[in-house]
């Protein structure tokens, strides 16, 4: 059985990134794919372009959806093993994870870190958990530390906006007034190491990504410097990885401006705060590429469950 | 590109309403119709009527429909350009509409009057945000102004039951314990003084409705002399449009009774509160035609999807 | 018309249960039955198995599905007649049920008891409400006093899993940390009833259920005399029925061991608290039925749906 749980899922990237060319300039009728089966997307945090494109890809590929937001429509899950319930949860993701299997064909979950703790954000309890026990294909729609569909539909965009053989890619952490994840440049660093590309990461000290999930890396702290001659910029916030969850600085020049683009292509996953990540300019500029990242997040979902589906 | 964005949308009345009995009386399969097209319908408010009717309209056009609760499932939205965005919203209204375009072919808002700042409302920031934004055609699922879909139904129920050629129809404001919107008088307003109807509105002195919506009308403060002789009369509380969201008063003699009633057929848009806008024996009698107004939801909705949808 | 309220509204037990194998046996293609028709799942409390299973049931009887969490998306009903709604909810039972009726073709109620006020529960006034003015078939998802849908899984399960002409059934009171609901206890008594089994009830003193529903039954207070011997031990906490909605108890010595079940399966109905209500070792081990049950839902949904339907 095939799950889509990190970037590792993707076994030739270049195939699949011709795959999904080929699913947008040459789209066919795949509804057949799909006829019969049934996806269940769990939620157990927000989402707009998750939520909507993944249900999107899964029109596009005939299968039936069916939507819950676990948090405020399911039970509390416990994850621990050999748990006495007495307390909090009225559910064990055992039971839970089976329950899905037995209803839906594949599944979608989507369950942030909780910036708490960093070994138990790492331990992804839940999406494991549904990967474990559900006995069906699971796909990752942005877990604790990655974001596979995200970075697939980066990696989507950078190839069909590229200019050249081998672009200069660089991944610039931002101000943010809030704590936020790493799954999304954790997954970013992954799939790049993969791409024909020259990868940069850069960030004030203390910013640095966990290795653990990154690979080794050499960041760069003065950010101008990183730039320079940049053809894809792609732009995020995150907390400290050392600090676990925390935010560290709030350093406003840090931000993206035309100025500091150049002559570079614009990259964000969304959502995005203006003029405290990014400035307007750049944003309504037509160097910005996040409506085409937006775009291939359909494509990606369809390619993870034409995957899992084993209709790839 | 055509929206639905209010009553103004509608071209030839008396043409909407012909295709509306047809689509009532001499239904088809129209499943064809919107094949391969994606319905996105973003409630930023609670919604019975308006998310069932619509959801029906959709199935029987034969569009996938993806429904988001945006308050609670997604994010808070930032309407005001140039804002440094460092408190409150995650996401700019540029971004988030221009992200469902990408996903969907048509969207439905529905995003209330927040009745705390009457220019605030008037602008419109959610609604026409999405229609600036998204790329695609927007439908008023009931806006901070305006409710076109209650409007149309209720002109296609006056339309199916009237017995005269030019009825009487009364608007007569209720008393009701909480401020609400004026939509609902706003558009129905609208549409009656495009219909061959003689249109009387009566409230108490305080709650004249915007002229610069409804254009201007005199208003008749003695609610029996206004009932008198009348053919339909519609009821709806509204809130102090001078004294902005405000509950002026709470006098229940101006709740409609079967005697105040007379002949009329009743018609109010739902939910309603019994004994309090209407006695129970006016909903429960032969000459209320609430049903028959939400029957005419769905049609309503099928109208504004086949015109946003260039189909009508 | 005919609604699907309780155990009651199940004709000939034996004939649906060989129904349900039939469906699950040799499955064909039943899209046409439900084509063109809508369900609508109205959900007044949280629920996994419910919601996913009833859906999964609807695609495979081609329905039209709408869900709708009705407490936290719709307004606050008013169940009483002839109220003065001055307070609180926003629109009667009469209204909010004609209206679904208007929309759907048969609707789907989950509502539990409040445990506050036995009378108010027993009066089932949501589920009954929308039976009684709704117009079109109502199935009950799980009331104030019954869960029929996971009663038919209950009795499809024990059917296809005994190896005797007429096994012992045992059900076992457990303890758990909040007060539950009678429903499914009730409704578990009442399809044993009919079923070829000895039926024991186990459970302290203070536990009895309300025979008004169960119809009479004699009590065994010790818990080891009546597994003695048992085929199935169905476990389940519920709150005392005559100091109404209260935990009288939290003995943990009547939590079901592998011990306690010796050679019995294992029956619960889901969402259970692990280590609280039974051990690890039973819900893990091969005498566990729960997946079973679950995966019996679908095939009651779709069987409660083709009576509805007519189609049984």
């Amino acid at each position: 059985m095939k799950h889509f749980l990190s970037t590792e899922d993707i076994g030739s990237l270049p195939e699949w990134i011709a795959k999904g060319k080929e699913l947008t300039e040459n789209p066919k009728d795949l509804r057949s794919l799909g006829n019969g089966k049934t996806l269940c997307l769990l939620f157990f945090n927000n989402s707009l372009r998750t939520r909507l494109s993944t249900q999107k890809a899964a029109h596009l590929l005939g299968l039936e959806v069916i939507v819950m937001n676990f948090g405020s429509e399911g039970w509390n899950l416990e994850l621990t093993d050999g748990t006495v319930m007495e307390h909090g949860a009225a559910e064990h993701i055992r039971e839970a994870a089976a329950v899905v299997g037995v209803y839906a064909d594949l599944i979608g979950v989507r369950a942030f870190a909780g910036l708490k703790d960093r070994e138990t954000d790492k331990a992804e309890g839940i999406l494991n958990g549904f990967a474990a026990h559900s006995g069906i294909p699971v796909i990752n729609m942005e877990s604790a530390t990655g974001h596979p569909l995200q970075a697939l539909a980066d990696a989507l965009t950078i190839s069909g906006a590229t200019k050249k053989n081998r672009p200069k890619v660089v991944l610039s952490w931002a101000p943010h007034p809030k704590a936020l994840p790493q799954a999304v440049p954790n997954s970013f660093v992954k799939i790049m190491r993969r791409m024909p590309v020259d990868l940069v990461v850069t960030h004030p000290p203390g910013y640095e990504l966990d290795v653990d999930i990154t690979g080794a890396y050499t960041p760069v702290y003065d950010q101008r410097q990183a730039l320079e001659e940049a053809d894809f910029v792609y732009v995020k916030n995150w907390s400290s990885v050392t600090r676990y969850g925390e935010v560290l600085l709030r350093d406003s020049t840090w931000m993206m401006t035309s100025e500091k683009l150049g002559k570079a292509q614009f990259m964000h996953c969304l959502p995005v705060r203006r003029n405290v990540v990014v400035a307007d300019e750049v944003l309504d500029g037509h160097q910005s590429l996040v409506l085409r990242q937006a775009a291939n997040r359909t494509v990606a979902a369809q390619l993870a469950m034409m995957h899992v589906l084993g209709k790839s």
